[in-house]
């Protein structure tokens, strides 16, 4: 039977000293010990919350979430970490704030981080940006932290950006890990990311390309597949690659939906814009291009008509590992005759997955808080033994 | 002189073991014991309270409310129940949220409860909807919670919906109580739930399905009135009438305000929409008619506008059971020369009722509070009992 | 080395004890020893973050926050401060509430109020208008405290109001304070409030008579500099004069920007509106003329371009004491070729500036919270003591 102190020892063994007041921006920044750190306390979190030990770290401080774009799940993920450890969220909404009125970032961070101790931020729409925006963020109250203006650092986690999706990642990570009984498992097993047709336009790239950054580093066999034209950010691809190399796996690219779907053990099918567009698409923002945008929407929403065979059907599930491939996806899915006429799934092959997805997404609040505990405190594992010794019920009793 | 030691030896006495675990939808689906430990426990939490006794039974834990319509009362009474057990509030707005998007309630009750103790949602805009809406999302919650998914299983508690608005009719009845010196002697008291006229249009029937729904289970003399066509569910009139058959009491309708008004001890005059009407335009919203729904909204403040002599005038008062009837109101209410030209009551009456009415809706946030904690501890009492006994002060000192 | 000890000692010297159960509306309606109080209470809070020992004064409770404007820094200092002592913060948003259906203030101030320990108020866009509302505000939760409606009465923070913004004041205050080696320091400073341009219309005039009807209490030669036309408000002007006599300071006016600047040890340049046209747009709004409104803007703005010479450019600064005058400003300031084309301050003075500014900006959080422990609690003292003996780590370890 599991004990809170086989996650102990796990953390004992890892090294992960330089997350400690550290960001989190993207997974292939980080060493292999300090994803294994981040899965061995999201799972030890939730070990807590199942047996009513309370895993209030803070006795006060805010999460700042910053969203830059519409989030149910994100924002709720977020806030339940916070929740989990003690702090507070406090959302800057740009609609309700000043922050629309031209201040600077420099600025607005330090303002709202007086007595914050972590900031999500979701920064996801346009190609080079996202990511940027953080880091500026992030040094701004890092500079902010050392000239005595905060009382701490505020920590940053990547709620998703223009270049990876690592809560989202971390979570399927872990769900795979758990669906496979360890990472140990994991060498060799063959993993589809594909496109998938969508009726809708220029969903993020951050999902696929957060998974071929992550997931080849297990030993698996990844394959990337897409249409012709539906390229990711090239850089990823070399991050990918040299992960294979380095895990003893591979990462191969097929314009092939079935070719990647043959004997997979997982597969993740998923609409996404093509980084080229995306990235004429935030120059034309650039230059308040308004008409060349509708232009390039139309464009897109073309492009994407003539691929609707791009479907996780019965049949190519079939053609998966014993016809049981596991499912993967970050939802919400366009359900073909669900929620759209022609989407990126049959809608028995979804409900058949419904409960293993609804648990990927259950590991989010667990990876994100893993994630913020890990950035405040120097050692976590012995952080974690007190809560059990000092045993307060998360629910009074 | 009261101590918390009434209010548990109160408990002790009554079986309400089904509230355990459970959700709290409509009062007539509730026990009389079930009912007498809601109030008994809002009581014991306000003794609390009063006496500065911390009653956070939660270190951590969220409260999702989930409003389908504008609130401030509804939003503080749920914000401040969640905040007295020490649950923090996370709003789905779904102006804010991928709701709006077609996601479906399965995946959205689940999406956002990974630490959800519990959730109130208001939704009383369509005839036949609000309820049934809740009743989806809870039982996807169970389900989420049975398959591992969930830590816990939410338990929801109904903010208002289509049928009933039991939190405002229980905090209604509580209200009574006091004034009345006990359960014990409402017997035989009068109580008219009468329609009044307001300038507005489509004000929800939960109110007085609620009251006629409860008020007749105290052997109370409880008379429905209003104009010919004001008719609310007959369901729930089937409802009221098999109450007062069971409790000794009664249950009238009229068309007469006056006849309701004769020496009631208790007068709850209101605006509401005829059921019939809400009926129609729930189905005009779902056939998209939006000519029609202009259509019936006119027709509607027309056939309103033909029943202003529906107002709770000084006159009338002063034919109630010494003139002096308790006058119970919702809250906010039409007043007459102060809100609006003409409405619900006239001004010196509700100024003078002004400390009972802010009295009455003060208890609101205490019987919610009592719901969560009979849904979420199996014996309530003990944890009262302890938490005395630990004498954590609210406000330290 | 500072101790709390020290805090405490310095408190425990200090008459304040009519800030107990009390609001705080305008620093002029407070004794020195009571802004003293604020200021050594703020300073205890901070030095208790610094050293990890949690002022977590409430188990459970609420922080209203009511913004009749938009505003980023406002509100999170206020959710700081909440936070910071226990409160969470629930925003009354009229937006998604239903105040602005016509509810009456003495009403909402009561049903938000069942859980509120402490109400935040910003309402400063009509003259006359939003410091009265606070006070109806105050009265009506005070009446309803005294009619057993509230467990509590909540105190009121003005978080802006059209007369004064004492956080503000008193956080600048602070900073000043700090930077000149404490109060008695100030005695004989030459301290320059003067008006700047701005391409924007209709800036508050809360700061500028705040400032004047603060920072002359403190033994200041106080100048008020504005061109012809941008007068503040009469009585302000009057608390001024006579606070400067009291103090052994002086209060000048003056028409000449580097007047005000000459070897002034403190420069406060920031834009206003003119107190008689903001009068009139309050009057216009009554009366709903908006095209009188879009005149009147219109007017001002030409009024406006017509003193763009009143920026404080480096030239300005070098006539400053030592050339090195401590610059302040409420932020965001409207910087030349940063924010606008021509505006407040040099690009290079703001930038010299910026770590002192940001640094001004953190005291407000502690202002906040210091007003609200001095509202609820008759001896802060004594609390901070036990705090400090409890020894309750703000962040585990």
């Amino acid at each position: 039977m599991k004990t809170l102190q086989t996650y102990i020892d796990k953390l004992n063994k890892l090294n992960f000293k330089e997350m400690y007041n550290n960001d989190f921006f993207l997974t292939w920044e980080k060493t292999d010990d300090e994803l294994e750190a981040v899965w061995t306390i999201a799972d030890a979190l939730r070990y807590m919350r199942e047996n009513n030990i309370s895993t209030k770290v803070f006795e006060s401080g805010l999460g700042i979430s910053l969203f830059r774009d519409n989030s149910t799940r994100t924002r709720f993920s977020f806030a339940s970490a916070c929740n989990l450890l003690g702090l507070e969220v406090q959302d800057l909404d740009e609609g309700k704030s000043q922050v629309a009125h031209g201040e600077t970032v420099r600025e607005t961070a330090n303002m709202i981080s007086f007595m914050a101790d972590v900031i999500g931020i979701r920064d996801d729409m346009y190609i080079g940006k996202g990511n940027a925006y953080m880091h500026e963020f992030s040094e701004a109250v890092q500079q902010g932290h050392k000239d005595g203006i905060l009382e701490q650092r505020p920590t940053l986690v990547n709620l998703q950006c223009d270049i990876d999706h690592p809560t989202q990642c971390m979570a399927d990570m872990l769900h795979i890990i758990h669906e496979f009984g360890g990472v140990e498992n994991l060498k060799g097993k063959k993993l589809a990311m594909t496109w998938a047709y969508s009726p809708s336009y220029g969903k993020p790239l951050s999902v696929p390309q957060g998974v071929i950054g992550l997931m080849t580093r297990m030993g698996m066999e990844v394959v990337l597949a897409h249409p012709e034209g539906y390229e990711v950010m090239p850089e990823v691809e070399e991050v990918a690659k040299k992960n294979a190399a380095k895990s003893g796996g591979s990462f191969k690219k097929t314009n092939n939906m079935a070719e990647a779907f043959k004997d997979a053990d997982i597969v993740y099918p998923k609409s996404w814009a093509p980084f080229a567009a995306m990235e004429k698409r935030t120059n034309l923002y650039g230059e308040g291009d308004f008409e060349g945008i509708k232009t390039l929407e139309k464009e897109l929403l073309a492009q994407n008509a003539g691929h609707k065979d791009w479907t996780c059907s019965e049949e190519l599930m079939k053609t998966t590992k014993d016809g049981k491939a596991l499912y993967l996806h970050c939802l919400p899915a366009d359900i073909t005759d669900v929620s759209c006429k022609e989407g990126e799934v049959d809608a028995s092959v979804f409900d058949r997955y419904r409960d293993p997805l609804y648990k990927e997404a259950s590991f989010k609040p667990y990876v994100i808080a893993a994630m913020i505990m890990l950035s405040k405190f120097a050692d976590p594992a012995t952080i974690l033994k007190k809560l059990e010794e000092k045993g307060t019920p998360r629910i009074f009793k």
